[in-house]
């Protein structure tokens, strides 16, 4: 079987030893099996590999640069029958640029960073930016509509992309590589692609949109109080600064503390401890001078009312990576201390003080054996509502945390469904919260998803068990 | 059969002389007939209008404000069976407002004015704007992705929109109300349903992004020899001012001609008449004096490159709107003169120059007895690539002109096509692109296009007959 497949396309096929780093997530969190790996070498070939799997009734396992956090990448452990994973890996073509109409056509496999150095060598901006942006792809980014730290400013995956190459379920290749701000023909397929997770279709090549790059960035890291002082501070930072904002970043001190531990060469900034900072992040098309003094009237102002006690900021370049290290560390620095359980939560921004205080307070009641690693894009209401062991844990002690794993995440996913809002805001579901999802969509809801999966997928082989149980 | 339908909801029903404004588009170009038309009360009632059509196989017209330009909001001529037109203006209250968040939840008749005004009173910008913007509907906008002036800063209708409530084909409500910035969980549902022209569903309410209130806007008139040049200013102007960059509209002459002869208080703002003008705006945060300043450094390092000829500087409000006034009337100042053949095209930026210069001289050859109007949102790609009969025409060349419409749309549509553009930008397809959009577009489109909307309206009783022939 696996020799007719072989001789259907163009590229690589992989069993055995050399198809096992695509069987099993980054995290080591789920393996699955496959019959084999598909590497074809363009979008005709991913076509030819997805209608041999669609005669056969083979189901198909996208895959980008198998980075998600979601396990949506690799197959269910137990699939009957056996998929092919499809590696979009060689694809990666960067097809054309268009600096003037500020669009670039790229494959689905080239990695978000070679995206950005693209962008950048043409005089552009494109700013999905990611910890995993080294190794994940830019199809992998779109099918999982991902976020990171400047969709404040411009947007998920989703506003970033203006047409899309796709591989139907029965191999079929649509063009709908637009490269237009405006086109009101006909059915948003391209959104109902982006974020699907591969269950609808294989993206193999996407027109993103550029934006001119900044001519100066200045970045401070401010003490606050609580995190209804940091919402005050987003309210008169967005009215001073305008789209001049381009990150607006939450971390409690106990997240510093984790860098300050076990990351070399991270130091505070400031000389007194406080319980909350902001990271914030001024972006301007006018020079390094006005940017500041931008930046430094916002302070001022903020350290008449009594929300800020104290604040840095960054004067060069050094001095910005140094404050941006404490934030971008955090998931490292988490890591490196122990096991620990993730819920990538969004919440309507004006509510999130409350619902910080009251589920912090949950928890610590429930789990005393839990501390809260709280830190996040709070310009975009998006929480990295993390958990880790109390400090000084043993073996045993983390064993006793982790076994907590499904009624903590009981407990955050009900107190986001009655605070509106939502249990995977940046990371997809894949199967990590497929069912925790549908306990909180309507039915209704759901039922349109089967119909729409159903539509395009009949079959059922595209990405099967992810997102959603569709049978 | 209309007695069962008037005590299934709560509402208007209205028939006979007081149906007829709904029967007819605002132009004047379509007139269909109805059973009746439905005025519902709620977004329930909604629901039941659409249940009873279901039950009944009766078609659905959904209409906001009936401001449409491709006959997407009125019955077709020959219905049968005849269809209810929907009318959802009484669903007009703003039904929540979160400045924190950034959000407002308004129902689906209000108008864009309303809206507007609703967001300036709690201190924020709802920034959709365009022409009908005093009587169309917020759900109307969404239902056909509107556009308009600001999208080069704020995006379509579509970007501008959280969350939706939508009645389904069968007359089943479902709230998909979020006021997230980032939610993961599934399909993108409220996509699909934007832009579908009401063939899909009703949208009864929707979740709005609102944005700080600019503190300060520069307006300026800007001459230039060809749209080369206005599309290197383009280039200067994103790269000086950024998102700062709201509006940037280019006008030929024979555009201010015509404003100048038609409408009464307009005045030609620079002494030397240029074959074309760029309009541009800036919003800043900052104050006033800034935001004159970053203009007027634009306006400096144009005139040192040859590409502007001369410049206009509004520095008070009476002048901003003077200067708007050029291109705000433009289509009123057309109107005024004569029958129109309109085209609404977008193309990608940078060939924007080479199509408005080869598809000029192809209209010029073939059609003598057209003038091209040509104005638009240059900043986004889109045209109004209009058509006027030559000046001084009595009745007969009128007519000549007018019987020219066939030929001309296909001349210029193939044209577009070519560019790799799109024949409608911002105003849908409605009737009037229905059969055009369909020949240009790949089957395989139409083929997933015609399988979602099996999936949504198995009977195809939504809108029927617009966007696409499905049966």
């Amino acid at each position: 079987m696996l020799e007719s497949l072989r001789s259907a396309f163009s590229g690589r096929l992989l069993t055995g030893a050399d198809a096992a780093p695509f069987l099993t997530d980054y995290r080591g969190k789920w393996t699955g099996q496959a019959l084999a790996v598909a590497q074809p070498d363009s979008a005709d070939e991913v076509a030819k590999v997805v209608a041999w799997c669609h005669a056969h009734r083979v189901p198909v396992v996208p895959q980008g640069g198998n980075t998600g956090l979601s396990g949506g990448s690799v197959p269910e452990a137990a699939s009957d029958p056996l998929p092919i994973v499809l590696s979009l890996t060689r694809l990666n073509q960067i097809r054309a640029i268009d600096p003037l109409n500020n669009t670039l056509l790229v494959e689905a496999g080239v990695t978000l960073l070679q995206v950005q150095e693209a962008a950048k060598a043409a005089g552009r901006l494109f700013p999905l930016s990611l910890a995993a942006e080294g190794t994940c792809t830019i199809g992998g980014n779109l099918a999982s509509n991902a976020g990171g730290v400047q969709v404040l400013r411009y947007g998920n995956a989703r506003e970033l992309c203006l047409g899309l190459e796709v591989v139907t379920a029965e191999g079929e290749l649509w063009n709908g590589l637009r490269n237009l701000r405006k086109d009101n023909t006909g059915y948003d397929l391209r959104d109902l692609y982006i974020g699907s997770e591969g269950t609808l279709g294989v993206i193999t090549a996407a027109v993103l949109k550029l934006f001119p790059l900044p001519a100066a960035q200045v970045v401070a890291l401010v003490a606050v109080p609580s995190p209804q002082q940091a919402l005050d501070l987003l309210g008169l930072a967005q009215a001073r600064l305008g789209a001049g904002l381009t990150a607006f970043e939450i971390l409690s001190d106990t997240c510093v503390a984790l860098v300050l531990q076990h990351i070399p060469g991270t130091r505070r900034p400031l000389a007194e401890v406080s319980p909350w900072y902001v990271l914030l992040e001024l972006s301007a098309s006018t020079g390094e001078a006005q940017a500041a003094e931008a930046m430094e009237g916002l302070l001022e102002a903020t350290m008449e009312s009594e929300w800020v006690t104290d604040a840095a900021l960054a004067t060069n370049l050094a001095q910005s990576e140094a404050l941006w290290a404490l934030r971008e560390n955090i998931s490292e620095a988490q890591a490196a201390e122990s096991k620990t359980i993730k819920h990538d939560i969004a919440l309507p921004i004006s509510r999130i003080p409350a619902f910080i205080a009251s589920t912090d307070a949950l928890i610590a009641a429930q789990f005393p054996q839990v501390r809260q690693v709280t830190f996040g894009h709070l310009g975009d209401g998006n929480l990295h509502y993390n958990a880790s062991p109390q400090p000084g844990s043993g073996p045993e002690q983390v064993a006793e945390f982790l076994a907590l794993e499904a009624p903590l995440n009981q407990l955050v996913h009900d107190a986001v469904h009655a605070f509106d809002g939502s249990i995977s805001a940046e990371h997809g579901l894949g199967v990590l919260r497929r069912d925790a999802s549908a306990r909180y969509k309507p039915p209704l809801e759901l039922q349109l998803m089967r119909r729409i999966k159903q539509a395009l997928d009949p079959q059922g082989l595209m990405n099967p068990g992810k997102l959603l149980k569709f049978e």
